[in-house]
């Protein structure tokens, strides 16, 4: 047996039912030895598009090993099951673009199966909790070297895998159409817009900037860090991803700029 | 020294305080060794029903070895604490109810003793977190093999222990009066009725069923998967761990029907 | 390389977002081998005293290692980040006062140094999240022996660590001016007064005690535990922590006597 690889498990499951920790328990059922790590389970129910960009975000500093991920709304259809292999290690989940992100950004998927080998999948009378039946014993046994991938199931073209189309920005001549990716729990607000695309409108560090919101226009400097306004400031920064996100100094960018994340945001050299 | 075993760590402490990492280290000073599982610990506050029946969801797929749970609005009151051996492992917490149906389930108790060994109370001024004080340190000796049942206390017979009584349905010729026992975070409603009950009214998979609310009256299909409905569509089907569940395709359950956790349900042939 | 030391972590990062399985990740990078321990990630945001207090309440429940805290509304400023040795271990974090009290009960701090190693810090465009980038690191190279206290940073004195004043209870002759440093989930009001303070205003217990706060006058009784109330009861007695604590059995001191943290409580004897 090979050293066991670490899981990081990323889910919409919430932590008020058992559901992340029956995944926990079917993985040390099979495969003890292995760790879990937990990303996050509070990603929005069903939100397919903020688990991709959730852990597209984590995945660089996750150990290598096994990405297992289930934000799954179309758990109990025709929606495939699969397991990848890309140059970082393994991603398991749906087949709906939620993996498709952050494999890419490890180098992409060099090779692909569904899930399907009834060895495998734990038997179910019911048909909903594929994160426990089926995802969880495919991690478990390819983090612990139980089974290769050519064991789950049956390949699958990596080209042939869902993608997930993230809005670029419309970048004119004087401004910037952007959108929110993401607010986070202190309220930044990531935009699809990186500090490249601002020095093409002529905005630099230190410079102010425009953002409008719908009918509101309001104003940010653009800073390297928080310290570099006043406390209840507003600020345009890049964030700890290497993404221009909206801030407010010890308070929420989100309730300044009254902006929630798919919202759009136009940037302008004032 | 016997292998370590795993403990599977239940409770309605929440994650706002500092409760379910303290339990965490004082396992972790008394047994490093041995591994933690967090099941869940957002069982609602008090409300010993609702951690029974998760726990008893839940413990088919937990790795053999210690079940430590504590929903105890008793606490400092004269319930008693035990700890009870089961051909699954050892079952940890107050003597209310709520390690007994899991305990059923898994094959029963074999031999119970309150947790009462003063050597392995932690000591405290106050009487209020047995969690921390009493269950934490017997399901840390107890997972790691420091402790045998017998040192742990003073037997108590099987048959002496908190019964939980689940309401089961009541079964007409054309009609079933049903209760929710758990609503999930997702809003499936899980009824207190399985697949056979339904059959006994006439109703087969494919077919309709009436759902009666209070004064709302609406329709369901009884399918196997969410992909045998549109989006949006109710449907009632079995779900993840073999029960009646209400729900709405990338829905929720709970709002089209309008009922929560507890709540009446009666179910007819249309 | 020595046995590798527990890392108990603590932030008010929340759970909905990725930073804290992030932080996870770098030290399961770094240093596979150490196992973390979260306290709780559920402190208020940016409220530094009300994180320090939870650190204060657990550190000696937590196994000796090392304490990792992130409550950190300073990020980007000049706030120096810092890492103590103290009897029990090390402590990591914002030198803000939110390690202060903890360090100083566990024997207070032996050694500190700032965390500078530029080999240590992740790289990052952004500045914002430290946690990851630095605090992280800096744990995992200590958890692990790969580093010393000295190959971190330079030596800063004790005594210019930033403090946390913690307000003290204003003693009269038959009265005391108490705060609430803490309300916990279940709705119980922590009080900065411990039993000796009572004493001197003539309870004892048993007694009853008038609890003031602003227009409104109830009474509670002192005693040792909830059992000694009927439920729905209010009562005053020592927590868990071995401090004063407003608690109704079965029910929400907070609610009971409308008092929040930080709030201001009179207690008189009758």
């Amino acid at each position: 047996m090979p050293e066991p690889l670490p899981v990081s498990f990323l889910s919409d499951f919430g932590l008020d039912d058992e559901f992340v920790g029956v995944v926990h328990g079917v993985i040390a059922r099979i495969a003890p030895e292995v760790r879990v790590i937990d990303v996050t389970h509070g990603v929005p129910r069903g939100d397919v598009r903020a688990g991709a960009l959730t852990l597209m975000r984590a995945i660089q500093y996750l150990p290598q090993g096994v990405a297992l991920a289930v934000v799954d709304p179309g758990v109990g259809t025709d929606r495939r099951a699969i397991a990848a292999e890309t140059p970082w290690g393994y991603f398991v989940g749906p087949d709906n673009g939620l993996l498709s992100p952050a494999a890419a950004i490890v180098g992409g998927s060099i090779r692909v199966v569904t899930i399907e080998n009834s060895d495998l999948v734990l038997p179910s009378l019911g048909a909903t909790f594929d994160g426990r039946d089926r995802f969880a014993p495919a991690a478990a046994v390819l983090a612990s070297g139980q089974a290769t991938l050519d064991e789950i199931g049956s390949p699958v073209a990596p080209d042939d895998i869902t993608p997930m189309i993230l809005p670029l920005p419309d970048l004119g001549e004087a401004s910037i159409e952007a959108e929110a990716w993401w607010v986070d729990t202190f309220g930044n607000v990531q935009l699809n817009v990186g500090p490249e695309d601002l020095a093409q409108i002529g905005v630099s560090v230190g410079g102010l900037i425009e953002v409008i919101v719908g009918p509101l226009k309001r104003q940010a400097t653009w800073v390297r860090s928080y310290g570099d306004v006043d406390a209840g400031r507003p600020l345009i920064h890049v964030d700890s991803t290497g993404m221009m996100a909206l801030a407010v100094r010890e308070g929420s960018g989100s309730e300044f700029f009254v902006v929630r994340s798919g919202g759009q945001v136009t940037l302008r050299k004032p």
